[in-house]
């Protein structure tokens, strides 16, 4: 079967346009001097072939491309944008922020900063009100009766 | 309020029983004659602080992980145990697939190919058989047919 | 203008053949079962539309993809792959080692060593016969003697 | 056979002249009040062992240290420099352009993003009028020829 | 044994503020409004657990910092916060400058030139006037007489 | 002044003795045969100007490298190198753990984790008994004692 390149531009253009929002070419058009080839496979691959896949919802998928980009900590403005574009599909601000807090563990408290501080940027300018919930030491009373209940329970895998 | 550091402890053993699986102390063992220390810390900061957090559930957290550590592309040990801990927390096969093949976009093919053989290499250990489902090149009449839908529109975001 | 996805398979294998050699197939099979669709887009985007284009000749191409691959010094498989593409391409086993040692400048000498241990590795598997050409310390009388002609001589840019 | 440090320091020199142009000398001396042993060493080591290497033209030597720049993707000031050298030694801008598109492939979309990005700050400097050839998708007629002439080929290696 | 985590919180403010000085909580206050978790975990794990460890003194330790944060060349604020650091356990300008230069050998001139500059910014934002020894190309006098001394000696190792 | 690069080389295989030991040549025997002029620069530049430099004493020299390689987590065999080095010079065992355990915090618990795997083995193959001394959580009664002294108390810089 074959399907026609300029269908498979249309459909990263479709995901694109829920991810980037009112200004989702603005990337695109500051390519199209330079490289409109990059532009171009952007939507295509990018966005038609990858963003565009099932198995994961588009939330997920943001929540774990803000995970990976601000672990990789060397792609500022692209996490920017993604934290933005996981805004504009529907994630929660604090989910944005725990996705970003995972990498405490696997990537270290400087990659951490630097994403929490690019979340913070973004929740500014768009002039979002966000009420971090602080969990107190050590996890709370709620979580504690949990573990002692939970202990020596292991989940069954499905697989 | 103050609460004590064995409850923390407790906690985030009960987090890695559910994420680790029936070895969930394997790694735990091998690092307590050489840094007890960073055993101990492993299931105080990284479960019972990081992983125990809510805002994500477990599953999400752990595609999240999955889709940072393969992006990373320097952690392979790692990468393989979040994998199936992502298995032991009723992720499906697929979806653990998903948040790797994410990695090809901003990590690049290596990245992603070496994060792909990873889950391969856990999936046959368990004796898991998975049927990828493989999407035709350019995307199945359904997904155009959605696209000539969404053209033009824009999820309105939520902020 | 539309051109159909599978004219961009056909160029991709084309070109993933020069590369690749007569085992060229060797890591799409290995994909195959577990994501097939990260093999299709191996061929149609990384060979069709990036390795095929035109404006470096595919003997630079491999050289300039050799020295990236030694100096991210995170991907061994998919650089020992690349020494030998470069090789099934044309180039010089000692252009190729050349390519490698940039990286002790800009990315350090673990890298580097890496990275010349995989060519050796590479050019050992093909039975290749290697002679370097060892330079004396601090260049030879020929080379000082060009940078006594060329010394406060600044090639003119073209640009 | 000895040569004295001071011929290396002379060809570091005239290699690092015809790569930094008129103002080659720059960043020696914004870290000669610093770090004057890392300017010395830069020149000695960077240049005089490794740039004046023969083997590579000092074209492709440049072409692969872009390329590698922009996959590491975290050494904006130096890839801007290097782009800068590769104009300086006579490659063309669009040469330059895809030794970092390359990096799509290996290191991701955001380090081929930032790379063309810091191209255009550079090309703009220089009041370089740069036309991009846009590929069209898929490849143009000559190409999908020439992939029908290829089919089956495969490029005898010389090693 | 239980300790409160309020100590280790207190512990972790102890020494946050030798290694920060006068301004030790402005990093804590810039993560307040949008990740306090992050914050109360960056004292007590970061310096109630780690930084507060016992084997290597504060200096030493500084070091390590300074010299691991260069050649990561991903986390430019930290690498400024701990080079201040440095100097507010009373590390000598001249041994910090010595940990980042370690980093051209293995992670290469761009991380160690970035990092020479972090370290020239923060040295001229505290008026510190420094005088760097410059060290003679191939070593000094003194050098090479103890080179001819140590010849052939290996230091007994304790282990 | 001109000295010569015999003097260098001379220099530099005195200091690689010291951190390498018996063994000191084996990995410039492995390069011989594919780039001997990595060989000869690895001496001449890794260690006869940079690791011969004054102003950090061996010993901190090397607990240095071995958090930066822990840090970067993409150079294995060389941290091991380095471990055993740090051995070689007379760092103790419990120091070089302390070295490694600082990438928790700025580099993230897989780093942490290869690297101590790495000096555990490089213990073992050394016979080398090694009794970890475990911290309490929370930092024991000695160290909140001398929290409490310390409490308000900032070291004063001395720059």
């Amino acid at each position: 079967m074959t399907t026609t390149q300029s269908s498979l531009y249309e459909l990263g253009i479709d995901i694109l346009k829920q991810v980037g929002g009112v200004t989702y070419d603005a990337p695109l058009n500051s390519l199209q001097e330079i490289a409109p080839d990059l532009a171009r496979l952007t939507v295509e691959f990018g966005y038609g072939e990858i963003m565009s896949r099932k198995g994961l919802d588009l939330q997920t998928r943001q929540l774990c491309t803000v995970a990976a980009l601000a672990a990789m900590a060397n792609a500022q403005p692209q996490l920017r944008y993604h934290i933005a574009g996981a805004l504009n599909v529907g994630c929660e601000p604090s989910s944005i922020i725990e996705a970003i807090l995972l990498s405490a563990v696997y990537a270290g408290f400087p990659a951490t900063g630097n994403g929490v501080f690019a979340a913070k940027e973004v929740f500014q300018n768009r002039g979002l009100l966000f009420h971090p919930v602080t969990r107190p030491a050590g996890g709370d009373r709620y979580e504690r009766g949990m573990a002692a209940l939970l202990r020596g329970y292991i989940v069954a895998p499905r697989y």
